[in-house]
């Protein structure tokens, strides 16, 4: 017989999932009601405009897909490509990748704007590839690529779209919540999140949202979308804003509570007092960890706050700290992904688990693995405790 | 502000999503842990072994997709059928249709087998198909038809397939757990289902199997696979039986706690006395409903015994009655769907909520309602006891 599984308590200050609030694991829990109960109709609707609020946009068609962020980014293509088309797609990461993938899945053209991983979307390439490909359609990209803790100008890119007469999609799956995210001051046309990360709720749900300009493109489609289940046209007359709502798939109900709390919260605290609170742990980590001896992997004007990539020392076990951060003080920090697999770390700051008791945990612990490692470190812990000072 | 939400506390006697036992709603709501601690993946190997368990089945590629049941269909389709493939779809209700759409979004050619919304898919019909189409490369159809409360031959249909050298694809959704679904046994290819049904999970999740010869078929493959999210050479990487998982999405932590937690209870139960159950409680439920004088929609042999579709009394008005159940007694029951819209109700005794407790609630409130209304009906709750007698 199998048993019951009771997870360990860690603290999460890896990429994502990140700590979740016992707020929002109370919300979870509640007793299921139906997908099509008038009660849940109106949790939906609350969820909406929560979500518009976290995107800063009016956007109607704005809604949670029933589905991880992988889903809500294959949400935004397979509805906005259509065979044929020419995307600009920017890669200076892991997510950039997957993006070109869902664009030659959708039968698409491809044309890569590749930087340095490490390294935000440089302007100026994305300007080059519109003048020798004027005919792309959509300039896709990452505003805050998670496998390297990188931050590029959205604002910037949505513009250069807009100007080329293009549509553009964005990788805002770290980002919301974190830092700020202006879907319609950005101009941006399709956006998609994920709840794992600085919303702090469950993994399994990806926020999207589309612009008015966005929505007309998918009404003008002459080729179905590729999948039913992520196909907006369809999902719209379950989420969309008519009395009537049709049955579609049956939402995840309990994730959606889970969702709705955790947007809730972040109401409460509000957007600026959410991204100054980003800054400062940032701020004390990076004084933490750079009192310790350690160096950030990327240029101080370009980090996220919510996701810090630091180099790993030369001659330390990158796997042992990892797993002896894990064993011996159930502390999850990222590895290094793809170009930067045993290179750095990524230590996450995100939503609820962005605080002082998470940044001084993790410098403590640190300190401890890499001197039982035998590397010469300096405590960290001064340092992060003066960026609190008031 | 928003304010936080608090759902009432239905009986969820509908198609589903079924009550939820609270040991699932606990194990949902414990602590997250990151999707690829050690920890969580001795779980992913507990619970494809759990689902293997309930599938009855050896298949290797057997695991939990990270979305709702329509994701768990796209993903058979995505993965098995190349452009221009020929796939022979039953319809007998809703998601027959719903196959249909799967396979042209595919570039595939359905061809059509049509049964009457109430009636099982006829074999020889089937039959009649392949041998109008012997380049037939796949057989789909619903082992129990949610929209009519019918269960078709999957033994008989699988079989069919084979002898014609085609693979079959099963939706199972609202029959795992509840009735006997035999993979192995049935030489079924790839079958899908849901969380929420039979298995009284919260909805989100889609558990898959794949037989060796599908896995053989998805191998070959030329063409690749539309979906990056649902791609299952990918997905596998996280899933598969290697000791190094590879990063491929955020995994649901929480929903797959709360399967696991479904599962095991599954597993305490034991298949035959779950089936045992759910078919007293059919029962019970159909000896009320008689002797209260309305009439069962689907013929006794080919019902499903945790979804009941029974006619709606003439000059019954369908949505007062669904509402007065829903505000007075917080019972929720399904309406018709598509060509049965308004013609059945649609009473689910699914997995936990298959209970005499659900069923004496659901024939005392149903009486109540009715009688309301002004329609002339007997009891039902004495004809219901009887069948509990031992």
């Amino acid at each position: 017989m199998t048993r019951s599984f009771y997870p360990p308590q860690r603290t999460l200050m890896g990429p994502g999932p990140s700590d979740v609030s016992p707020r929002v694991l109370g919300a979870l829990s509640r007793p299921t009601i139906g997908h099509l109960d008038p009660v849940f109709i109106r949790l939906m609707d609350e969820i909406k405009a929560l979500l518009q609020f976290a995107l800063q946009t009016e956007n109607e068609l704005t809604l949670p897909v029933s589905a991880p962020g992988s889903a809500g980014m294959e949400t935004c293509f397979v509805n906005l490509v259509c065979p044929g088309d020419k995307v600009i797609v920017c890669q200076n990461g892991v997510f950039g990748g997957r993006m070109r993938e869902n664009v030659e899945r959708c039968g698409g053209i491809a044309v890569m704007v590749e930087d340095a991983w490490g390294e935000p979307v440089d302007p100026e390439k994305v300007r080059a590839a519109f003048a020798a490909h004027p005919d792309a359609a959509i300039l896709a990209f990452v505003h805050a690529e998670t496998s390297t803790g990188v931050r590029s100008d959205a604002a910037t890119l949505c513009a250069i779209a807009r100007e080329n007469g293009a549509l553009s999609i964005v990788d805002c799956v770290t980002s919301l919540g974190g830092i700020e995210v202006s879907v319609d001051l950005w101009g941006a046309d399709a956006v998609y999140s994920g709840t794992q990360k600085c919303l702090s709720c469950v993994p399994g749900i990806s926020p999207v949202t589309f612009s008015p300009m966005a929505v007309e493109r998918i009404a003008a489609r002459q080729h179905k979308v590729q999948s039913w289940f992520l196909d907006m046209q369809l999902v719209m007359g379950y989420w969309g804003g008519s009395a009537k709502r049709a049955y579609h798939h049956t939402a995840p109900v309990n994730n959606l509570y889970a969702l709705h709390e955790s947007l809730v919260m972040l109401e409460e605290e509000g957007l600026e007092a959410a991204f100054a609170r980003h800054a400062l742990n940032h701020r004390a980590l990076v004084a933490g960890l750079e009192a310790m001896g350690l160096s950030m992997a990327v240029a101080a004007e370009h980090r996220l706050v919510q996701l810090n990539s630091v180099v790993i020392p030369e001659g330390v076990d990158d796997a042992a700290v990892r797993a002896a951060l894990l064993n011996d003080f159930d502390l999850e920090i990222g590895a290094g992904l793809g170009a930067l697999a045993g290179k750095t770390w990524r230590i996450g700051l995100m939503g609820h688990a962005s605080c002082e008791r998470n940044v001084m945990h993790c410098l403590n612990a640190l300190e401890a693995v890499l001197a039982g490692q035998g590397a010469r470190v300096a405590s960290g812990l001064a340092a992060a405790r003066a960026a609190y000072e008031r």
